[in-house]
């Protein structure tokens, strides 16, 4: 019941159709990867998360995490796990090779990831953490500090935090008070406590390399007097071994709703001393760093909702398809069926599974335009296809994340009573997905970058962009005549004016009524999740009718996929009309009370 | 922070100025009530709400129920708050005078229940099952049962319990197996296993008198071979003393997500050469019996989505008003400001006030046409009543307890990473709730009820008087010229229009082609829900209005009033378009696949 098999079929479809798999293999830097590459490094994943991760998903929820002295040790089963995906070489899958790492595709990259979150979310945040803050170090740290320590975080020997959040800056990073105070030798003396820190200690590696933001002594006061540190939980000796404990202490773990085979340590930094820790690049430029980063970070929470989805979709499927009760109210037979053929469990199936294909489709598209924005020869390529992608992160971000929430909730709604019980498993991914719509900033935050960077800054040109792209299949859809790609058609072209018209009173009113605006603003990110989503259906059912027509492949997939398609255009769709007005009209009415009002 | 404040002003404002209060006190039966008594009884139960049971609401998380050799032992608290419950009187308000109850209006008596769900929704379950039991016997116990068994559990001094479900029979109860053999003494021997029993063991009270639905012998197949049967934990002497120990007994209680401090028993009766039963009216009409009370135990259920939406906003706000970061985008001050000053968390706070409004409006409006459909004078109107509440309880069971499930959301995203944080308690909330939508019939299953017994079989007659009487207000609305009311009335107008196409699609299609109408019937419920909670905002925005222009009570509260229904307008009425969308002709793509497709 509890299984999960990695959707292998489902995601060569969307790298292949959809997401211009052959193109991103043909950039520079990836003429090694071809279609039998991939195909192989996806089933050796999708094994690794069936047989090693998955069953340990719900050994990390019901055992979690101990905290003692200082030390934490992890679920049993974990560190084994821990151990077996560094000697597979899984850690520096999407790492640049200088350090070890197999620089593949992020199109690719992001199928196995999916994979590791959807067999067991508390697991993957440990090489996800590992892998911002290589990114962080290989970006911006000097080669001396990349050469102490990016090999050994590429190859998982150790592992990586992000130092950033604290007791009174969470979503504000300007009320940083963490300082580091400079030493002759050229490195630093940390102070400070930050909490929410994933896998801020754990027995898993020898080491941690934690990445801390901290003020130094002449900093100006806000966002701009933030610098970067590493700060190692074991110093290392110039020859590369293992040197000191540093003052970096785990004080406690939290005890967290879900997510429970994740540590989330709370950090002391500095209390018997100072904790050593070494500027990365600039002093000052932290929190700009960290930024370049974040995107990233994003896109990979962005798949947490997707895998999320994608794994209590397998759960709720298996269940309806093994519990029998009730009669078939198609058929006068006495005899009690299973539940997948009651309506409305249909429905809730048919809800998962279009929301679950729209999120892949979105997310690898933009995982594609990614390695575009990275390694397309051309500036106009690696620039058309950066806006593309940012504009699209914190959607995401947040709009699948916000779905993964409702898709997990439908899981358990599939289980009836059971789905409330524990040891049925449907509560875990319910609970588990509660974070990942608040860390690596809310849904809010999301919409605010959407609205304001991404949509008001350049005038509305990334979105009006992506608009007239999904008008573009109008011609193709149109010649399409069924009653499917009718309704198909009809959900896109209203969705993208709806944008549209969205995108106009964002850019026509932002700069002189910001939070009439902002107060739409989640609305608008829901929007364009939602709009963003049906084109990638609607490419998706063209794709699968060439297939149908050319007479190729796997026919009751690609039917399915046309279906799938016309429901998400009648149960998904159908609700943009209405966000577009919230987001258009609402917004007087979220500011009129006053605050005593509430 | 986690206080519980019984929201009596508003509580008065539904009751007095929506729900008809002077009509019901006028009702022949509550001669006594008047105004005064109602308002020192809100006052007393928020104060028991607020003092005794709200600070237990966390230990019962926390510390949960203990099972050990078939007994159960309450959360620390739990014993001493019922004794104080039952000795203030509490457990009979809405009971019948005939066997010690209070006999107060149910509009009255849901207020006071709302609290109690708030307040502690764990602990509310227990009186909650005692009232079902007491009715089920009430309407058709022999004057013998009543006699040995109704006085005390109307004072409270023992509880009851329903047992409906087995491992097979779950929504299904023609699936049920538990068997009754008549015994010469004119009882029964029960023999079968009940699970998801709540409170079916606990510690607070000497017995528990178990309802059990059982098979006789010779009962035909399916629903119409069902028994009701009454099943004391202790056997009851004749003189009305405790007896022996019955062969019923708790075989464990189960791992729950949430409601931790009520216990969630499974039932073993007859392992010992069985239980003593006595038949509850005549036999194989259990199910009929059950259904009476049904209506009442969903409104019941219906009220727990209003309590807990209730109580996550309360802690939302508190926290919303308390926790200080970011600035403020409306000023160029350099001062963070409290959170609630923020457009996105202000969208959320009044979604959150919004919805619980229009929940609470409509549960009470429905409460008010129970005691008019049991009290009044005449057949019509106790007719009238009748039909109307019959249609709107799968509404009030499946709108309420579905949006309990969003709010409860919106609350653990209010606090940011502290909602995941188990401390905090906003988690609490979001795991209680998600029980509701499930128990006393998931939304599916109100959804079928609502689309087949209360809109397709009279042939949409009650759910166009409910149109019809939405409709009715629009005269009074186009009075009120401002920009306020005209989006309040035109969102009330293309409502009931939508809602009105929707039930003439159910009614003409639902014979030919019942699948394909219910794979829409929980967009329907929504819709209806969502619709109805609209016309409710709109008649309180015109109360309010009125009081206005009287110059009477508090303005600030009115006028709130009114921006809250012009936000419900502008944030949840515009969803109503799409949801009758997807009714209409959605149905369809929900059949479209094959089961091996999924």
């Amino acid at each position: 019941m509890n299984q999960y098999i990695a959707p292998i079929r489902d995601m060569q479809f969307v790298m292949q159709e959809l997401a211009g798999l052959d193109q991103v293999l043909a950039l520079p830097g990836y003429e090694e990867a071809d279609r039998d590459l991939v195909d192989a490094i996806l089933e050796e994943a999708g094994k690794f998360a069936g047989e090693v991760l998955a069953p340990l998903n719900r050994v990390g929820d019901t055992e979690g995490c101990r905290w003692e002295a200082g030390q934490v040790t992890t679920a049993p089963g974990f560190k084994e796990a821990y151990r077996q995906f560094v000697e597979s070489g899984w850690n520096g899958v999407a790492c640049e090779p200088e350090f070890g790492g197999q620089g593949l595709p992020r199109l690719l990259s992001s199928a196995v990831r999916e994979m590791w979150k959807a067999s067991n979310m508390a697991f993957s945040l440990c090489p996800m953490l590992t892998q911002g803050a290589i990114e962080a170090l290989a970006l911006n740290g000097s080669s001396e500090l990349k050469a102490r320590f990016l090999e050994k975080m590429v190859s998982g020997e150790w592992t990586g935090t992000m130092n950033l959040t604290e007791p009174n800056a969470g979503s504000d990073l300007a009320a940083v008070r963490t300082r580091a105070e400079p030493q002759v030798d050229g490195s630093y003396r940390i102070f400070g406590q930050k909490i929410f820190i994933t896998y801020g200690e754990h027995d898993m590696t020898d080491n941690i390399v934690h990445l801390v933001l901290a003020r130094l002594p002449d900093a100006p006061a806000g966002v701009k007097g933030i610098s970067l540190f590493v700060v190692p939980k074991l110093l290392v000796n110039a020859d590369g071994s293992l040197g000191e404990r540093n003052d970096a202490w785990c004080a406690s773990i939290e005890h967290k709703m879900g997510i429970h085979g994740s540590p989330t340590a709370v950090m002391i930094f500095g209390e018997n001393g100072g904790a050593t820790g070494y500027l990365v690049g600039e002093a000052n430029r932290g929190l700009e760093y960290m930024f370049v980063m974040m995107n990233e970070a994003r896109f990979g929470v962005g798949l947490e909702g997707l895998a999320i989805g994608e794994r209590a979709y397998q759960q709720a499927l298996a269940y309806a398809r093994e519990r029998v009760q009730g009669k078939d109210m198609t058929s006068r037979s006495p005899e009690s069926v299973a539940i997948i053929r009651h309506p409305d469990v249909r429905r809730m199936l048919m809800l998962m599974k279009a929301k679950i294909e729209a999120m892949r489709a979105l997310a690898y598209v933009v995982a594609s335009s990614l390695d575009h924005a990275h390694q397309a020869s051309a500036t106009d390529e690696r620039n058309k296809h950066q806006a593309f992608a940012d504009l699209l992160i914190p959607v995401v971000k947040g709009w699948l994340t916000e779905t993964a929430n409702e898709l997990a909730s439908i899981g358990v709604q599939v289980h009836g009573g059971m789905g409330f019980i524990e040891e049925t498993g449907a509560s875990q991914h319910f609970r588990d997905a509660r974070i990942i719509n608040i860390y690596e900033g809310t849904t809010g935050i999301q919409a605010l970058d959407l609205i304001g960077r991404k949509t008001a800054r350049d005038g509305g040109a990334a979105a009006k962009a992506l608009v007239a792209e999904m008008l573009a299949l109008d011609g193709q859809l149109a010649e399409q005549a069924d009653a499917d790609f009718t309704v198909i058609r009809q959900a896109l072209v209203e969705g993208a004016a709806e944008m549209d018209d969205c995108v106009d009173y964002i850019v026509e009113n932002f700069s002189a009524n910001a939070a009439e605006v902002a107060a739409g603003s989640v609305p608008y990110l829901m929007l364009v999740g939602i709009v963003a989503g049906g084109w990638q259906m609607a490419r998706a059912a063209l794709a699968a009718r060439r297939r149908l027509d050319e007479g190729s492949g796997d026919a009751s997939f690609y039917r399915a996929k046309i279906a799938t398609a016309r429901f998400y255009a009648e149960h998904v769709m159908t609700q943009v009309a209405g966000l577009s007005r919230t987001v258009r009209e609402g917004g007087k009415s979220v500011l009129m009370l006053d605050d005593e009002q509430f």
